[in-house]
């Protein structure tokens, strides 16, 4: 099994590294760091950088292709939107995380599609003509996109489960010990207090300062 | 706000990068990546390499210490445990994650502490005269461990709730849209059907082939 993952500048590392972790731990994957050129990729925060392996022209064929979210998702035509439709054509499942989900929809891949993103940014699928969907992990035929950076994790855990079988997921989510205990309700903007909520949509773009800190 | 992530060959990228999601969301908050070298370390399924911005030598002192788990934790004494012990006299906070506990032990920081570790590891925190406790994050004193992989972001978040402000915490929780929705209730060794948990234990050094895979 084949997963190329796509890297470029100020991505979102989690929205990679969970799917990864998750699916490096099946035998005989092979998991691909796809950039625009292969070497160092620099994530959003500023403070990490994850190696591509391969560049854009010299990954091979993938059955899962997987796009993470960033800071500065590319949206605009080029390389990488003409990677992924090549990609694409070639998979068998083609999957994002968080505003991965709207670089999928600018390269023209969700026209019609049931999709989800970042909570955030959720109505801006509308844009690229997908049927935005509030749900965790979303399914449509071999698309499947999930919420913001943390949800990579439960869609790939799903994915797995859908590829091989229950069995092999459930050893994986122990491996890994995805027995999540989130220290507050304030996950999604369904369970977070309003304050924090609003003051997230109000700084979406920089946030400077967090909520409660001097 | 000082932020050190110790890498090392074979480490396990989601103990660094779920923390890392975390604490490098506080405005202000520099996080560096650490290795024995500055540059790419491979982490443990041989797939993706994580960037060490600074080596042991050149990294500043540090409030904030995290220790990831990884295939081959560094457990015999050497240039990482003289740098912990450094870096521990000079923290705020030590921290780990998975099996980076036992590091944290065989570097002789962990004597009479509580503190956990990956749950087929747990036993093991004996050798170091640490108390071994089945809980998903563990604070005694400064020193902070997480349990199995995942725990990091659980322990990250709790642990910048305490620095900071629960308000911090709760909004980098839904920039992350952490609500996390496990597929399976399969996460710990308590909820796994027993016969996962068994082929783990019985795997625990080399996977080769999932449950319910042919």
């Amino acid at each position: 099994m084949q997963i190329n993952i796509l890297l470029y500048d100020r991505m979102t590392a989690l929205d990679a590294v969970g799917p990864y972790e998750v699916l490096s731990r099946v035998p005989g994957a092979d998991v691909l760091f796809v950039g625009e050129r292969a070497g160092p990729v620099r994530t959003d925060t500023g403070h990490l950088s994850l190696v591509a392996d391969a560049s854009l022209a010299d990954a091979p064929a993938a059955d899962v292709v997987l796009v993470p979210g960033g800071y500065a998702p590319p949206l605009t035509p080029g390389p990488i939107h003409e990677w992924l439709r090549a990609a694409d054509a070639a998979s068998t499942w083609t999957t994002s995380v968080c505003v991965g989900s709207l670089i999928l929809g600018a390269a023209g891949l969700l026209e019609g599609r049931r999709a989800t993103s970042h909570w955030i940014a959720l109505d801006r699928l509308a844009d690229y003509g997908a049927l935005a969907t509030e749900e965790r992990v979303v399914f449509d035929g071999k698309y499947v996109t999930a919420a913001g950076v943390s949800a990579g994790i439960d869609m790939a855990l799903t994915l797995l489960a859908r590829m091989t079988a229950p069995e092999a997921a459930m050893a994986v989510q122990l491996g890994i010990e995805y027995d999540p205990r989130p220290p507050f309700e304030a996950g999604s903007p369904a369970t977070a207090p309003a304050e924090i909520v609003a003051y997230l949509r109000a700084n979406r773009d920089t946030i400077v300062k967090l909520p409660g800190m001097s």
